[in-house]
């Protein structure tokens, strides 16, 4: 399936120079959301993995579904102050913009296999500081895993050091 | 399966008074979060829907995977800023605070039959202005779906008109 026809590409959005990949015409259409959901799916069971983390709140929109499907344990990485218990917190550079993300200290146990998932790897930023969270609580990321990768951009040298999958790139 | 043994409860989060209904436990536990989804799945294919919107960030946690199981569109409800086309946008008051939503405005055709989900009911403000753009849409809201009702606070005179599924129920 050609999955790029269900994505629209808005040029100058959100600032100047930015060519934003939309999804949500690729959720709206319930059978190529299913495919593209059960074909990251079948990289992340590759993977054998406990824990399935993703970043609001359009990596919920992979993530879930994937957690939902392989009947494992789904973590929600947050902005900070929106988790209600002990946290570990980290800030980080985004495309546009900054940030901070926050995961719950009891989220994740040392020795976790943790697949970590976005809707988009742009930078990285996100993904980094994804990543730094969920080593400092002992887990071990055996992947990570994108509905689109914007592969003109740098990446970032950490993600050098992990399997990254895509389901679509853009040049 | 008694599903609230998976909820823990945060009191006075995020404000003094307040007993937040925390679900990560759920989530992240993958057979309880499988099944829980597949129950409210029921009630929902049951409504013959053709699309499913949810509020971020947690109705996602909930309506994505409906969505992708019963093989139907999923539409997101965010806050206003991040949706980059075309809106209907709406204002509301919280259980606590006030916010804004915003919905594609090809994201709903005249005549769909619309499930709207999310984690929790409690004064309905959110799901009331979620029924209030679907409708401005010209969708039909054919159900509400949620994992947890607050049953103690009242959810506003709107959601009357409505069949309303709770996996959860707090008195």
């Amino acid at each position: 399936m050609d999955y790029k026809e269900h994505i629209q590409i808005i040029n100058d959005y959100p600032v100047k120079g930015v060519q934003f990949k939309d999804i949500t015409p690729l959720m709206q259409n319930g059978e190529v959301y299913q495919q593209a959901i059960d074909e990251m799916a079948v990289y992340v069971k590759s993977k054998n993995v406990d824990v399935i983390a993703a970043p609001e709140a359009r990596g919920f929109v992979v993530g879930c579904p994937i957690a939902y499907t392989l009947n494992k344990s789904f973590v929600p990485v947050r902005k900070s102050g929106k988790l209600p218990r002990m946290v570990v917190e980290t800030n980080y550079g985004l495309e546009y913009g900054k940030a901070s993300l926050a995961i719950h200290k009891d989220a994740i146990n040392p020795g976790d296999r943790v697949l970590i998932t976005d809707d988009l790897l742009a930078t990285g930023g996100t993904i980094d500081a994804t990543i730094q969270l969920v080593e400092e609580l002992g887990g071990e990321v055996v992947g990570c895993a994108f509905l689109i990768e914007l592969a003109y951009l740098e990446h970032g040298e950490k993600l050098q050091n992990y399997d990254v999958y895509s389901l679509m790139t853009y040049n």
